[in-house]
């Protein structure tokens, strides 16, 4: 009897540690799903492939119904499974990091579906140097966070937190020198005014690519950090076991 | 022995609702405190009133410590409490709500922000009745979502679903005579870029207050709707028993 007992309840904590497996390893897809939506989104406005964009727009369901198939699982499993300790925070951290990737999701189908109005309008009025420099940035961040949260890496989640700073002042000054070009020529506002939108979707990604970096430390360390600034983290060194 | 038994696991249920009724009462706190922000914001941009707008802009620290504190006790609630069914869905919807009541705390900061901007550099060049009318709508928004929280109710909840789309219409209009404004008198662009960067708050805010009444329907009903169409659920008819 003690053996079958033994073999049963190994049999649970094999299925409970696969169970934990799956979600991560759905995430994971999820996150490969949104980078591929947001390289092509990116693709087809630099080069004017309106059919591109089209069926990036289009495929935005596959995206959410990925969010919903995995938080189904991550309630599954708190109620079958009763995680504790570090178990439970790798269940929250993945239901918060689902919410930040299908926002990601939208604002890839947002730079779409600008990209559409802007091929249909001629060509991009000002700002694709912009627009590729801080899509670069953005693009590691989003690749960095999510090879963060499968190695359980806190040290490169951290980069990603302090590279979110950089992608915002970029921003703010693409932006400025976006709002002198429309005042020196007005005609060109309408396609500006599509040009700060692709901006504030890239910037806004690069802001979930930090949530998802944060979501990493939560689910390491045990300790939210959403709204500790980046110079007390320094100084606390988070990541490192040696004080320096 | 079974009194003593008795008494002690009534005390640990007795406990156990007072934890849930305490992360509802909290919650309903942050609500309220999101809801001063954006009436103040809004106040404050509307009268002109610049020491309004940096008193918003400098109590944003006020709502993120909710979010940190009422998370926190969820997650100590699933660790210990292990719910199960209606109350781990509680637990769910909660966390996900803090989620969105802390990014319209952001926008509600974010208006403030512009508010100061614009204060300084004169008036409102154009749109101020459409931030009076969306930020109506986006507040009743705001103030039904909360109520249908506290209630439990979910035909309220469809409401505040079903209005999201007419805000963001209504948005959609506003933006576009908005750019047509600033190609007529392009002096005002300066102006224009902060009044449209205020009504963006304002949808978005509408937004997340379509996420909570969806928190609500999937607490009751156990149905996650967050990507469903509102047509879909009109032909459902959610939210009543009987089928008409």
């Amino acid at each position: 009897m003690d053996i079958t007992s033994d073999t049963h309840s190994q049999h649970i904590s094999q299925q409970y540690n696969q169970d934990l497996e799956t979600i991560k390893t759905q995430l994971m897809a999820m996150g490969g799903l949104v980078e591929k939506q947001l390289q092509e989104a990116l693709d087809a406005l630099l080069d004017g492939d309106s059919q591109l964009a089209i069926r990036v727009r289009d495929n935005d369901t596959s995206v959410n119904d990925m969010q919903l198939k995995i938080d189904e699982e991550c309630v599954r499993i708190l109620a079958r499974r009763q995680p504790a300790a570090s178990d439970l925070r790798l269940v929250i951290a993945v239901i918060r990091a689902t919410n930040d990737l299908e926002r990601m999701g939208d604002e890839a189908n947002k730079i779409a579906r600008n990209a559409i109005d802007l091929i249909e309008s001629g060509r991009i009025p000002q700002g694709s140097v912009e627009i590729r420099h801080i899509s670069e940035h953005v693009r590691s961040m989003l690749r960095d966070s999510l090879t963060a949260f499968a190695r359980f890496d806190t040290e490169l989640a951290l980069k990603v937190v302090q590279e979110d700073a950089s992608v915002d002042s970029e921003y703010t000054t693409a932006m400025r020198s976006l709002a002198t070009f429309m005042m020196e020529d007005p005609r060109s506002i309408g396609g500006v005014l599509s040009v700060m939108t692709v901006l504030r979707a890239l910037e806004r990604i690069g802001d979930h690519a930090d949530n998802l970096a944060e979501h990493v430390i939560y689910l390491v360390k045990g300790r939210d950090i959403r709204h500790t600034s980046v110079d007390e983290l320094d100084r606390e060194a988070l990541g490192r076991s040696d004080k320096r």
